[in-house]
């Protein structure tokens, strides 16, 4: 634990570094954390919880962790510990990584208008930095929401952690054990944690992503049960099938180092889970998707669950860096969305978190909601023409492709 | 039956007659219908089928009717047959009290370039008109869909019917049993039809109204049930509190004439169901509401149903006269998307006719979801400003008005 703590934290910290410029933050803070880490490398030799101390009081974070930082340090070999660790990281790369896109099509922008002669800089684009919401819940735990709305390159980011316990009503119990968790019929102890994200741009060539990954620990008579959950998925508004391939490859290599069989499974889930049944369409191009792993080992799922979750930037950043600039007009704007109003659809009608979310008391209804678009359409009977690019995707749609096979057949 | 059938077919006439610029239908038809009425009138010692026949060839419906036309003359009397040409008759006086509207405001708006010298006539407006689906279910029945959209007044207008049977799936029975309809636990043979619509208008000034009427029949082997439900309720983006009372009113003269307990029983109904719990707020300032009436008698609950059903056109038109031309800005506009964001909410997530139909196999989802608007928004924390007219509206979704005794106490 304490050489992987180390390693992780200096990958962190070195994405930090590189996207310094973005983040308001004064300059002494980057010195302090690189010294902070420096300190760490050479003190291995101290004990672990001074180890843990300096790593959560770096403040690489959107916020302050939501457990205390007491409870954090006196149990950091503990999973909810290293999961909480893990989301926070997760959550402050991701929205470091959107924001540098910001910065950049706002660095494309400013003119001297820009330019505040009293503090000798550019002003700084208020719509391009997230906005951190820091919440608790009176029955235990609480969450990070970090919404990034009516930016440049994004319409509508949404980045969300939540670290929750208490007690589980009989009916989500029963839920559970309907699907299979051998459960004591009965109110019973939980904690849960996770990182979701739904992030539509504001360029119709660029797809949105959504991913979640979470831990659960759930306690009854017989003792622990864990399992992890997520996935990560891709819904574009225009097919580019090297961006579907460029997605899926990402994920399959996440996937394969540690059990060749996930990738196919968590392919195949991803197609039947993200499904609108009333209109016989996939909501996108899928990605993967799975829930309850609880093998090999909790370490393992571990491991699994942070290469997945590491792989969702280099899935999904150079695919915005790709399309960003792209040309288009009314017509594509229209077409992106009434394909926002069936993201709605699914979100609201059918998806299991949202649904679960919105029917617990005292839920958190806008970070629940942050993954609905800023905008969305409802035409009646809309087709689209035939062999148009809108009817491309339409068919990608309707019956869902094995990517990487294909991309094997055409090399 | 015969008497009251010629009544309700001149009253039908007479409200085409005075509407008849507005659709499409040469001259000629409307004779054809006055002497058709006349007929009526003076045979009425003739055999009910021939009245029967003569009112339905009157094509004032927006389609064919979905019940075979020998299967109606033949039941005449059965209420199946009643509620189907009732909800074919309100379809048709209320899409043409619409688009009476759009009529008006394409009136105003033309020049000299939209007329056709060929024609000698001016061009008609494309979107003033409601487009027609009659459609049929492979297991029984069908329904006319009528959508107007992007129209000058009315930025989408759905107003469906349906009529339909076949088998109830035993979960649906068994939903039924748990609302306290004793019923065998199996597969049973039903009958239900209903007319439902929602009109989301393009000025923020003008309110949202939905209203649906239905009857079900379901046969176990003690016989045949029966039931109507059905209401009407209103949605403002900005608080008038002359128009709720206004609606509210017209709504109580309808329920009074039949009951008195009706209008404040219906209109808690409507309060409680109408509701998004996650936000707690109510959808709009109410209405009528009511499920399962099944008393005092099949006529008199059926004649219930028909004054509520003909209240609509009083008690919202005059609405829309009155603020279609108010002024409004961008600002208004955003508001308007983001109440209509709401809208979606609760059809999606809790609305029990949209969930039941979208979970059926083969349902038409288009007729289903006609209800959602062609535009809608969601923001982050939206916060309306205080003592804004937003913040007006939002105190009475979070606490609902007793419209009417609020008359009388200021009167």
């Amino acid at each position: 634990m304490s050489f992987k703590t180390v390693v992780r934290s200096f990958r962190t910290l070195s994405y930090v570094g590189s996207y310094k410029k973005i983040r308001d933050r004064p300059y002494k803070f980057y010195c302090a954390a690189l010294i902070g880490t420096g300190f760490v490398a050479y003190s291995q030799m101290k004990r672990n919880r001074a180890e843990m101390k300096e790593i959560i009081q770096l403040k690489n974070y959107m916020a302050e962790p939501i457990t205390p930082l007491a409870q954090l340090e006196k149990n950091q070999d503990d999973m909810k510990t290293q999961m909480e660790l893990l989301i926070m990281r997760i959550q402050a790369e991701f929205c470091r990584a959107l924001e540098k896109e910001e910065d950049e099509a706002w660095e494309d922008e400013k003119t001297v208008d820009d330019f505040d002669f009293d503090s000798d800089m550019f002003v700084t684009s208020p719509e391009a930095k997230f906005k951190v919401d820091r919440w608790t819940r009176n029955e235990g735990g609480g969450g990070i929401t970090c919404v990034l709305q009516d930016g440049r390159v994004f319409e509508k980011a949404g980045v969300n952690i939540s670290v929750v316990s208490g007690k589980l009503p009989p009916a989500a119990v029963q839920q559970m054990r309907s699907r299979g968790k051998k459960l004591e019929s009965a109110e019973l102890p939980f904690f849960a944690c996770g990182v979701s994200a739904v992030i539509h741009p504001r360029n119709p060539m660029v797809p949105t992503i959504h991913f979640n990954y979470r831990y659960f620990e759930v306690r009854d008579k017989d003792g622990v049960q864990w399992w992890f959950g997520g996935g990560t998925d891709l819904t574009p508004y225009y097919l580019n099938e090297d961006d579907a391939v460029h997605f899926h490859l990402t994920l399959k290599h996440a996937c394969d180092s540690h059990d060749p069989t996930y990738y196919p499974r968590f392919k195949k889930w991803c197609d039947d889970y993200f499904t609108i049944p009333h209109r016989g369409e996939r909501r996108g191009v899928g990605g993967i998707f799975f829930d309850d792993i609880d093998s090999p080992s909790k370490e393992e799922a571990f491991e699994f669950v942070t290469s997945c979750a590491e792989a969702v930037v280099p899935s999904y950043i150079p695919l915005v860096q790709k399309h960003k600039d792209d040309a288009y007009g009314y017509h594509e704007r229209q077409w992106q969305l009434l394909r926002r109003g069936r993201y709605v659809e699914f979100n609201l009608v059918y998806d299991r978190g949202t649904k679960f979310g919105l029917h617990t008391p005292e839920a958190r209804y806008e970070s629940i909601l942050m993954s609905l678009p800023l905008n969305a359409k409802w035409e009646y009977m809309h087709e689209p023409k035939e062999n148009s690019p809108e009817e491309k995707l339409m068919k990608v749609l309707k019956e869902p492709r094995d990517w990487l096979k294909l991309e094997r057949a055409t090399a």
